[in-house]
């Protein structure tokens, strides 16, 4: 991993602090420009009117080395697209693609704060998103986090939200993989925040936030010290569709923040999953309607999963239905096995089937060799 | 309604008896020559070698006139093609249509015998099938027990199979929409069953198969006294799935009669519909997967069912979403609007949310008409 130099770095805090994200005019003006030469041009004011519309407001309220010390004395890491190797380049490549198409909404991130040690774009070379209600159901969770679990245990870097329900049982369940494993590249997890990285929200989950970040990462395109708000949640959600290579939601409301998350995931190229729940439950009503409307495939075990994120993979086949001790035989034969009694003749066979005893002759023999039927002198009787 | 002649009557029941349904070939024979000539050339043995095949091991056995007597002494009725206006012609045309493309396992029924006395033709005018596993679960039975009820009370008769689990919960949720309404079309249920008319199967559904002939109609496509058979479960299935405008699975294992009965209906042009449940519960697994292959549409409540079985049908739209305050406003006024604090000056919201001071500006007399936000002294507060 390469690092950038500490102008780019003091460049890339300011250009992500000085306008609210998403902002795709900044990104393509930082596109032409370079991080420094495009930081230089907006403070001196010389930028086009959709630039200065995005920065007019904190123009003069933002400091990049203010933000380089508060990230320093937080215990943050800034990560810029000059990381090599550490920036999650070719996993991020959607939110260019996505708005040089015009989704101004998934423009990428200009600079992320993240706080843990492991590698962003290494956490994320197998990762899948897990994201659901708040307000989750005991189903719910139990899913959300056996799912998990199972990801996990296979090498995928669960993304999520930590918000409390699904969010929280997604990583807890990742976590708790890396428990019973013990190897390094498992039970990887992600949380992709709304406030800065160094903000315990919600604060039931500080504990979980730092367990997070101790085997995995917590990242916010938020400077540190940033309070959450309603429409960063949504901005949010935008990371975490385009960090897991696919998104399963697990429970969702008839309005929900995970429906949001879908959505984009849907917009940016990813398969959209949905884990079906009771009918009679308000938070499967999203994942229901997402799966009636074709935007979310329904999916009920991990092994969907990673068939979906993974088409190469090496989830086993699954058997369609359990097996029959008929299964290998004809209708007819099978037939006149599960007529037969005890001492049944061909004729009698022939009238209580209704096949001709020619076809009643010909199959006995295939049962008999089977195994499923028997002669004796009284006759034809079942064995199996 | 016209009744056929004692002729044709004594016909068709040897007809339906001297082969074991579907019999295909038996059938054209029948549709070219007509009941009664046919039944002669069968006894006669002056038949093609499919018919041949199809009537050799039960001509000599089989009595028309004795079928009839037995019809009358068990309290049946015999129900032919030639019963205008009680036998469901324009319903059961799917299996004339499946069968001359070839899919003998549908051919259509030579006669059926019937318990109760209602029309079979006008009980069929609005119908939906429910089926569903034996081994239902609580959830499975009170899924089809509310569905049947909300179907019946709408005036749709509800037809099922009599099984234990969810036949008979669909059922009963039907009949008992008869209770609370009262009127002559509410509550209409009819049983197809894979035994006799007259035979109580399963035993402990004696009472309830009672219940279904006193206000709807129990009917079979064997003669009087026949003991159901495996092969006749999945045989009867074609009339389950032929006689609903659309078929329901509520549960279904991996490997389950009602995913036949589902796959019939698919293969008869109508349209099939699944209940999701808990991913955790063994009883869904069929109907996850009919979902997934795109086998079912996923179908959550009632109104989605009526929608799909009737689609010039009353259902009301349906909202997608609960509503917000701010549903009206755009993006920028909803940002301003929940970044707002009591006392708020346009300059600190500028900062705050990162708009320029003039967007600020331009959205808050938009809030203030709606009632959202209010200016005094102090600067700017939120009302809702």
């Amino acid at each position: 991993m390469t690092s950038p130099s500490g102008e780019v770095l003091v460049a890339r805090a300011y250009l992500s602090a000085v306008a609210e994200p998403p902002a795709p005019a900044l990104w393509e003006f930082v596109s032409a420009h370079g991080p420094v030469a495009a930081a230089g041009l907006i403070v001196a004011g010389d930028v086009p009117p959709a630039v200065e519309d995005a920065v007019q407001a904190r123009r003069d309220e933002v400091s990049g080395s203010e933000l380089l010390e508060s990230t320093r004395r937080t215990g943050l890491r800034l990560l810029t697209p000059e990381h090599e190797g550490d920036w999650p380049t070719e996993r991020f490549a959607c939110f260019e693609e996505a708005t040089a198409i015009g989704l101004a909404e998934v423009a990428p991130p200009l600079a992320l704060w993240a706080k843990g040690g492991r590698s962003l774009a290494r956490s994320l070379d197998r990762s899948c998103a897990i994201v659901g209600a708040r307000a989750a159901s005991g189903y719910g969770e139990h899913v959300s986090a056996e799912w998990a679990h199972a990801l996990a245990s296979a090498g995928v870097t669960v993304v999520s939200g930590a918000a409390y329900g699904i969010d929280g049982a997604a990583h807890r369940g990742a976590l708790a993989a890396r428990d019973s494993d013990g190897s390094e590249g498992r039970g990887v997890t992600v949380a992709f925040v709304a406030s800065g990285a160094d903000v315990d929200y919600p604060a039931g989950h500080a504990r979980l936030l730092t367990t997070i970040a101790d085997r995995g990462l917590v990242v916010s395109e938020y400077p540190p010290g940033t309070v959450p708000r309603k429409h960063r949640f949504l901005v949010r959600n935008r990371l975490i569709a385009g960090a897991g290579t696919g998104t399963v939601v697990v429970e969702a409301g008839a309005r929900s923040g995970a429906g949001n998350t879908a959505s984009t995931a849907d917009s940016l190229g990813r398969p959209v999953m949905a884990a079906p729940g009771p009918v009679t439950s308000a938070s499967s009503v999203g994942c229901h309607a997402m799966i009636r409307s074709g935007k979310a495939v329904l999916v009920t075990k991990p092994d969907d999963v990673l068939e979906l994120i993974n088409p190469m993979g090496s989830a086993p086949p699954e058997r369609s239905s359990p097996e029959r001790v008929t299964d290998g035989v004809g209708s007819h034969a099978r037939r006149v096995h599960e007529t037969l009694w005890d001492g049944a003749s061909v004729e009698e066979l022939s009238v209580s089937t209704g096949l001709p005893p020619a076809k009643v002759r010909a199959v006995l023999p295939e049962l008999e060799i089977g195994g499923l039927v028997r002669r004796d002198e009284s006759g034809w009787s079942r064995v199996i």
